[in-house]
């Protein structure tokens, strides 16, 4: 087999068999193929597309070239939440012990990367204590025994992926929906997950700006896991907006907690309640959506999902007392209220450019050598829909360094529209995509 | 300017600006822009093509990487020849005297390359004493006072395309006509000439197969040619068998002096007149294809044009006694016929398979690496339309190892197609292309 052939043959719009795909990625992995084959190859792939099974066998491929876990010890039916990233996007932390509280097993694992705000690992990090430093015993253990543990995300999880990702990423061959699809689930599948559970966003703050693009990835992603033996469902959630009010690592903690106390933000709590119900019914703990949103709800009301949530913080070392005294989580040393100068409703929040505001205050990171501060970042106030009054606060920049302060309450501004009349109301959930088929909402 | 938006821009079917041709040839040229982004580069290009002025700019910039030879010192209008490559391909040894004998000014660099047989040079080099150590002084005086010299192609004539070519060939990129018309052009056009007459080889044994991918490439040629100011034109001839009698180096000189005595086989006579008598209309010497017709056929029968070769080979110290004496040339140890079982009309003859069988008895470089056996090669006696008795040689195989004469034999013998009812006349001559259009001959 020669990856001469393999090119030629993509290039003319062929499908690859699976001997071919797996000969490309370990190949690849172990340096035998080089990187302007693979990048002449997945140039090839971005244009002439990859069907349905090729797709499959990519994953299936990048998933087999590192660490497999398995989770085998755990106990019930391990379900997996996976987000395409957005702008204050707070699930991960609501959900692990809302979804607990029920009695589905999470055993998740997470990772730092790039972006306006750490991952759920630095989030959960500015918790006095908290450690991600399990063994896998340990990890196995604690989700037996309480629950839910979280584990940084080994770094040969899917080494094909990762090398591949490096390369695209400079080829200008990323948006692509078999290689993104592939990407996502071949680290998913690879991390043991019996169900997986996705949130693809859409919108201007997310990966994919358009709703057919979204749904075009979601059906990727299902058609996938199904192929491969894990149940898949994908949520297709708003982007078009910053989620909830706090785009920052301690604030979003905040926010997490005030979400399972009952007292978050509406979008915020509705998604994962959505997200949740899915989890739950993945698990086999429910019967259908309706019956897992009520267990769910039942946790939040009596309090159940938010001690999940300190037995969690406590079993991993972490000060669980911040749940009820959030003055001990990291705090920023000046907090600078951002008003508009006229009045009327916000109409649009260009999503990106708050999480760039944030990042620029310190809050994520723009290189790996970037050094995150937990404490900082942004707590909007005003969301699209809302009456905006001359000189009230539209948010509350939460700052340690000040230099980038004139910048970003300028960008912040300029990413307000404001208009009139009261806009229409904005729509959070888009739709469902699951092995029956795609359900799209009504406008 | 960065490559990956261009890279961005051309996966997009986006038209590039001259400035980013040039950037990127540049980049690539001196490394700044690294292998893996040239070949996602030539993949998107290769699936979303070019237009005739994108690749203008390309092989402007590709011819502009290295030196560009001036021949203002050489007087006339300097007329520059090109096949796209063929098996048994003698044109250039026959065309170099016979248009200097009409006063068309040959200043000619050639290379040697891999293929069924050396290149040009090596031909050349069977002659004992001959020497392309030219120095550009030497070379310019020797075609202003002796109507033609040829020189080893500089190294650094358009390096940007040898390190692209080298990069194509290995990631399935090779077969785009803006690439292959704008690589061709780039070092026609750095060499120097004023006119360029391409004979664009279509057919089983050559680069392209199909007669509309041979117009096709031939019209992007005349294309880029006349954008840049160098008058071409392009002749579309066969290559579905081998031109002429003779592959292999020193059979090919002796084909050439034969023909320039005007006993040459008909095919490769009429293909020098044709190809001929443009260079000599594209050098101002004859007002009319059929003008220059006659001009050059006057020049094979008064006998200047073979006394034009003997002066060309001395002034490069070639024995010129060659002419008279072949004997004088390399002579292979033995002389083995190959017959055909059977009897009946030759109706096809596998072009590439015999020039594989040339290669494989030592007349052409399989690798850089490879030594050529300039006296080795076939000769053939029957082409198609003729008529094979049983037991009546369709070659001679001139040999000098002895060990692969079976399987050229077997070879040889697999490549012919005999059929009992003669076969329908085989057409030389397919179209030309000016810059006035596109003619096809009728079949």
């Amino acid at each position: 087999m020669r990856m001469y052939d393999i090119i030629h043959k993509k290039r003319d719009g062929a499908s690859l068999t699976q001997e071919e795909i797996q000969f490309v990625v370990q190949g690849f992995t172990d340096g035998s193929i080089p990187d302007y084959q693979m990048a002449a190859l997945s140039m090839a792939i971005f244009l002439q597309g990859m069907s349905p099974e090729e797709t499959a066998h990519l994953t299936l491929a990048m998933a087999a070239s590192g660490d497999q876990i398995d989770l085998g010890d755990v106990q019930g039916v391990k379900v997996d939440k996976h987000s395409t990233g957005g702008v204050g996007d707070t699930t991960t932390l609501v959900l692990l012990p809302l979804v607990a509280a029920v009695g589905v097993p999470v055993a998740k694992m997470s990772g730092r990367g790039l972006g306006h705000t750490g991952g759920t690992i630095d989030k959960l990090e500015s918790i006095p204590g908290f450690s991600i430093e399990l063994s896998k015993e340990q990890f196995v253990e604690q989700v037996n025994t309480k629950g839910a543990a979280l584990m940084g995300q080994s770094g040969s999880i899917a080494p094909a992926d990762k090398k591949l990702y490096a390369l695209r990423d400079v080829t200008a061959t990323v948006d692509s929906i078999p290689l993104i699809s592939s990407s996502i689930m071949s680290k998913k599948i690879a991390a043991g997950a019996d169900a997986i559970v996705l949130d693809v966003k859409t919108g201007e703050g997310a990966f994919m700006k358009t709703l057919d693009g979204s749904f075009a990835l979601a059906e990727a992603m299902v058609n996938i896991g199904e192929n491969v033996g894990r149940h898949t469902i994908a949520v297709i959630s708003d982007m078009d907006q910053p989620l909830g009010f706090a785009i920052g690592n301690a604030l979003e903690v905040q926010e997490a907690i005030d979400t399972l106390k009952g007292q978050g933000p509406a979008d915020l709590t509705e998604l994962c309640l959505v997200l949740g119900s899915y989890m739950v019914v993945a698990a086999g703990q429910a019967a259908d959506a309706a019956e897992a949103r009520a267990k769910l709800q039942e946790q939040l009301d009596n309090g159940r999902a938010l001690e999940t949530f300190k037995t969690f913080l406590s079993a991993q070392g972490g000060d669980a007392s911040v749940v009820d005294d959030p003055s001990r989580l990291p705090q920023a040393s000046k907090k600078i209220p951002v008003t508009l100068p006229g009045t009327g409703y916000v109409s649009h929040i260009h999503a990106e450019e708050v999480g760039t505001c944030a990042m620029l205050l310190g809050a994520g990171r723009e290189t790996k050598e970037s050094v995150i501060d937990l404490a900082v970042g942004i707590v909007l106030h005003k969301k699209v829909g809302d009456r905006v009054e001359a000189g009230e606060p539209i948010a509350t920049l939460y700052v340690n360094d000040e230099s980038k302060v004139q910048e970003v309450t300028n960008r912040l501004q300029a990413a307000y529209e404001v208009t009139e009349t009261e806009p229409p109301k904005h729509r959070l959930i888009f739709g469902v995509v699951t092995q029956q088929g795609t359900e799209r909402f009504e406008a």
